[in-house]
């Protein structure tokens, strides 16, 4: 099993009020290049900021991590629009970070993007891969694409209280900015994403449609974005199995999830890290909604072997520990 | 323990005769981007060439992905002057490909690529860290600073019978384009990089300081072209501990490596992988002196435990098999 993990940025999150991935509006497009160090090294290492909610929820990075140190397994960083530098290294598909969604064109040259990322995805020799995220404002792009394509679906969001509405009011200027209506975009997959996606969408596509292509068993690993994308998949006439990996913070908020994965033809597995069985802040924050899901944390607890949970949820602190998060919440400012 | 592995170029390799990493000089370019993707997915995978020699040698990298996959480690490959894209995932840090070091200035930006080494290095988390290379043309480039340092070791090579006479007059050359003498550059170390070096030394040895510097265990896992690092690192004043691992096949055939270590206070672990043992073409063309070292693997073997030896050598003949070398030397031309 491989774990490949598209990072990306859009500047749709710095629209106020709709992403908690980051702290800061003007640190969060750091957030994804520091998932991807916490992801490969165990913390940030180049990043000037350790992601972390002011309630003291750490990124899903930490999560992921935590696993991989567990269960042990390849991860693989692909550069899907990074806007800042990182450490750690990345498969360069030539990606640039997605424009404002309220703009003419959110990923002007998508296409091409799903062609280099289905090369890519063609060329990876596993059975099994398992495809994750990272990218700030993520749900916006996902109700976009969504909206676009006529799918009903809703979106999930890595705040407590979803801001649901000013997504929507959002989704739907952006729309009007590209002379759009809802389902306009039906069976257009590349439009979608062009007109109100991001530039992680076509490449998780992408990597998903040419490794299916080749043979391999691809999950999708995420929550509401991931449904978006294999919406996509869908619209862009695969049929291949398709499976999705999330974790229970999400499936638990929506309700609509399952009927979702039913209507796009993909097996849904949800696991629950039994956060709720420890008196740490940052499980204690995962429990009351916060983050949910995000840089393949869903998918890598669905490695996890029964009765080895418990492992699991100890090196959560442990990693908390070494990214400056107490048990309080309390966050030393790390690295 | 994380396996760092810096690859890169310099038109040096293109010298008539130096170099046997690569079958045809036209594709030689392509050996350090197909070794990384061999290492990080166990064959290549956007490379056009699976580097093997005409007598059916494959490149050390089969080797190393092997120790991989019995012992596993990480593994992050660092972008060190990279000429052709690859679609394994790398480290940036803005390494261009290196000049034949005949002309005036073979590493322009020796210095600036040392610095940015030495940051990533000491942002580095782990305890222990070992640094391999892949360059070909790497050992000519490394009896260019050697001789530039005033260092007396001799080198290495990929050939059964190394063209030593060849290199000697090659540095020759390429110290005269640049006005300089043997021992010129003693204490001087960038300056003999940038005068007949490569790219992945000052990167090698950048990461290695750096790393030391934050209080890393540092292992150089190669040959003749480590001692080099060892010796620029050694020039630049750094006296931390050091260590060296490299195979048996560099070691039987180069008298002066112990005395070289000595001479550094570099630590030298030796491992012989017993390649004797086998009947397959692979591993008698590593018993006559081809390939020998490069892309970690003598570090790499000095990581597998006692009693596994035999586990290594039967994963070999696998990775082999999938690389398309049968057990008689025949290269299928795969992929």
């Amino acid at each position: 099993m491989r774990v490949i993990l598209p990072a990306g940025t859009t500047e749709t999150a710095l629209i106020d009020g709709i992403s908690a991935a980051g702290a800061a509006p003007e640190l969060m497009e750091h957030t994804p290049s520091a998932d991807v160090e916490i992801l490969e090294y165990g913390r940030p290492t180049a990043a000037p900021v350790t992601p972390v909610s002011p309630t003291g929820c750490p990124t899903p990075a930490a999560i992921t991590r935590a696993v991989r140190e567990v269960v042990g397994f390849d991860v693989t960083v692909v550069d899907a629009g990074l806007a800042q530098p990182t450490n750690a290294p990345t498969v360069d598909l030539g990606v640039e970070p997605g424009n404002d969604i309220r703009g003419a064109e959110a990923v002007p040259d998508a296409a091409a993007i799903y062609d280099r990322a289905h090369g890519y995805g063609s060329s990876l020799p596993d059975d099994e891969v398992m495809i994750g995220e990272t990218v700030p404002g993520g749900t916006t792009t996902a109700l976009g694409v969504l909206t676009a394509l006529g799918e009903p679906a809703g979106v999930s969001s890595s705040l407590p209280d979803n801001p649901i509405e000013r997504k929507h009011r959002v989704v739907d200027d952006a729309l009007d900015a590209s002379d759009l209506e809802g389902g306009d975009c039906a069976d257009e997959p590349l439009a979608a994403i062009r007109a109100v996606g991001d530039p992680v969408q076509p490449t998780v596509a992408g990597i998903a449609a040419g490794a299916l292509e080749s043979g391999s068993d691809v999950t999708l690993a995420g929550g509401t974005q991931m449904v978006a994308v294999a919406a996509l998949l869908r619209h862009a006439g695969i049929d291949a199995p398709l499976s999705i990996a999330t974790t229970s913070f999400v499936a638990d908020g929506q309700d609509d999830l399952e009927e979702a994965c039913d209507r796009l033809n993909c097996d849904l597995t949800v696991t629950d890290p039994g956060f709720d069985r420890r008196a740490h802040c940052a499980m204690e924050r995962y429990c009351a909604g916060e983050a949910k899901e995000g840089v393949g944390m869903g998918g890598s607890l669905s490695l996890v072997p029964e009765g080895r949970m418990d492992e699991v949820r100890d090196r959560v602190e442990t990693v908390c520990t070494r990214l400056g998060i107490d048990e309080n919440g309390a966050n030393d400012g790390a690295p």
